[in-house]
């Protein structure tokens, strides 16, 4: 494939940050603030706390790296990964709650609340159910419709808030697996995750320049990417999140948030 | 006492709102709302959650009732009365989270939160301890150094907050005793709650017109008070809450919320 | 139909207690005590807390009404009726610790526990789901498998606790419109929640000495009996309950718990 | 110091266990349960959930490690390290419920919860404070006045434990500095833990041994203790641990549960 000259190509690297509880930790955040351009930060549901909060928006503001509600289900016991069944309009109001939390955390630290992403188990709901991925949309759009919010291309979560005029970001993972039809394989699938930095930094790579990535049978399949996802929540993972941001720039492309600063 | 020509006079009459959790239901949140002019909305970590949270703010703007934050420990178990020896600097980030989460419902439903008051165990704390009061005015410091506290006169926080540059709206209690030295009686202490409405009526109208109150000694105290507290836990307190609004207006007393609106 | 002369026919009524939680209340659990023989008590997780079990059990134990665990979902939030996608295995340890905790107290009262209900979706995800049904019954098997279950008829949780060799107690209720099949008609049919004492008793009355029911096309159908639920959360429940109580003890039917005591 | 040929000394290490909570890990719970002869397990208030008191339990009752309830105040955000103005009755209760949830692991891993010992916060309060005291006293008593209290010599929860007829176990701490009246000197005196290896082990091995600690300022100082507590959160706590063992088995010290089995 050629790629013609144009403007430079630009991605932004989002990642869960601020996910432990108390005298809990969870992932090295330090690390993580230095690889990513935005910070999906947990708001006390699933994860975090005020505390947290306060000290991950402060130093996102101060490396320049966005911040964003990551909103999860009310369920620190299980860490936001048990779906839960709540109607949509109580999870419209947990959704507005943890972006308002938040909020305050980042205009104390100068900043505010750039963009929202689900977590866990919700992220899995808003891709597959209509309802849950209407509940989000109403939050955002009620909260602030300027908020965009970062999904996988194609689920629910994309279409309805691109329904409701919100901005949809599409993001994609590069240590994950991809079906012949764009999806996601199956983590209960051998081979589903990818472990190594060099391969996973490549196709990160060749995902956002050339916008395709190989699948599991072989075909080369078209990703709509404007955002990847790496984790920090073990060393291996921060490496590799290290290797994606350095193969980045090894290839010109520009790191940058997708949400405009303050 | 004659009462010289003047401006007409004017107070604010607060509440404890939307204190129920869940399937649970504390107070009469829509027999409050017809009766005062600043609504405490619980916030979630004592009382209160998301779904009524935004219920609460609805109403309240509805009706022209002024948002304010009612803060307290995260203690649902004890509805924050049991005092939690918590760092201040802990505590400024939990009032940071309370007031930004509800700030996202008053936002939602076109007002913003318009003033600060601490709840039960942290409403006594913040008036004794300076720790206490310090962390609570490094929060509203922090958040908006706009909003004003409401708390008794004289207490740490009203110093506080005074010395930090925030506006303070000292409170009283048509329905508790005083002693001579213009404190609140201990709630222990037997005569410490009064009962008849038209009793704490006539007392509240004094304070506000006459700035006074009959100590339990007999004396005449000086009350310093922009906002009088009532309640409506139960029906005997609404309909106390009730008569003390209607003797105000008899007394042509204006109610209105101390804090601006949108 | 004839009844022949036989033992004197004998039910039990169970009720769900200790539903409030710190400063909330939730039913009359003074008055549903002088109306049931059992009492499934809940124990933290949806509802209840130590003060209220503590209380709950000296009571219970008092009037010689027998101690269930009404295990439920974590989550206060939604008073466990929001069905929680947890791993079978993990449900099984959250209801020996339920059973656990609430065993401690029936031993501190005299007594111990009983038997075992599951609480609102998890009552419902026991009767329709293998996975939950089975994380149940191993829970009690484990914990001591001399304890019943009460479940409804022909569902999972009966089908699978039968199989492990716990006791059943079949329970249905007097309040709510059968099927022609047997099954309780969803709540959300219109008629599908009976309001009339009198109609409520007198149905009661017939499953326990006929063993039918008139379904709401009319047919009669069989009704497997061994414990009849009512409940108490409002002045009106606790009214049918003790019309349902007064009309078996007018039909000499002996009430007592199917539950031996200690 | 001549020590006279007796019966062989013979002590008990304890160790906190069981200390994660959800997704969250603390401590190294498989390896102190090499080390230690007697595990402290959380019960939930503070940490702990019921997956990890099912395994912990489990493993303990394998390794024949006697299970304790390590109670604790209801705050998981704040590791039960913040003391909360409770009332002693609910207290009572509240450390109740936790000695029932883990009583049930227990009994499904084969063994019982075989002594109680309060954990942070909790665990100076019964130290210091007679209302705190006599309310894990009164849980204790009525759960099974047959389970011993482990804390320190000299403080409000032994001495009224005595007084209730419970068997009480004295602790001591081999990191900790003492002063010359036996007290354990304040952490936030320089030089009040220790963090040397072999002079901890040499100093539990005297406390053993012979009875008694160099005080901070040189003195003698006479300790009595039935049991040793190490820590095991961190790489070099549990170094330390299990340098205490080997010097303790290099001393010829029987190492054994206070408790005795089932």
């Amino acid at each position: 494939m050629t790629v013609e000259p144009g403007p430079p190509l630009r991605i932004d690297l989002n990642a869960d940050l601020g996910e432990g509880f108390g005298v809990w930790d969870l992932g090295d955040d330090a690390g993580l603030l230095e690889v990513v351009t935005s910070a999906n930060v947990a708001c006390g549901f699933h994860a975090g706390d005020p505390a947290i909060m306060r000290r991950v928006c402060g130093s996102a503001v101060e490396r320049r790296v966005a911040i964003g509600a990551q909103v999860g289900y009310r369920d620190l016991a299980g860490f936001g990964r048990r779906a839960i069944d709540i109607v949509p309009a109580e999870l419209t109001d947990e959704v507005i709650y943890q972006i308002g939390a938040l909020d305050g955390f980042a205009r104390v630290a100068g900043d505010r609340v750039r963009y929202v992403k689900p977590h866990g188990a919700l992220y899995h709901a808003a891709v597959a159910s209509p309802g849950s991925a209407g509940a989000i949309v109403e939050a955002v759009r009620r909260y602030d419709p300027a908020l965009p919010v970062v999904t996988l291309a194609g689920g629910e979560l994309a279409r309805l808030a691109l329904e409701a005029g919100l901005a949809v970001v599409p993001e994609a993972f590069g240590d994950r697996a991809y079906t012949a039809d764009g999806r996601l394989l199956s983590r209960r699938v051998p081979g589903a995750v990818l472990h190594d930095p060099r391969e996973i930094a490549a196709r990160v790579v060749r995902m956002v320049t050339a916008g395709t990535v190989s699948a599991v049978d072989g075909t080369t399949v078209p990703v709509t990417v404007e955002s990847v996802c790496v984790h920090g929540d073990t060393p291996g993972a921060l490496a590799i999140a290290r290797a994606v941001r350095a193969a980045l720039e090894a290839a010109s492309v520009a790191l940058a948030a997708f949400a405009a600063g303050p």
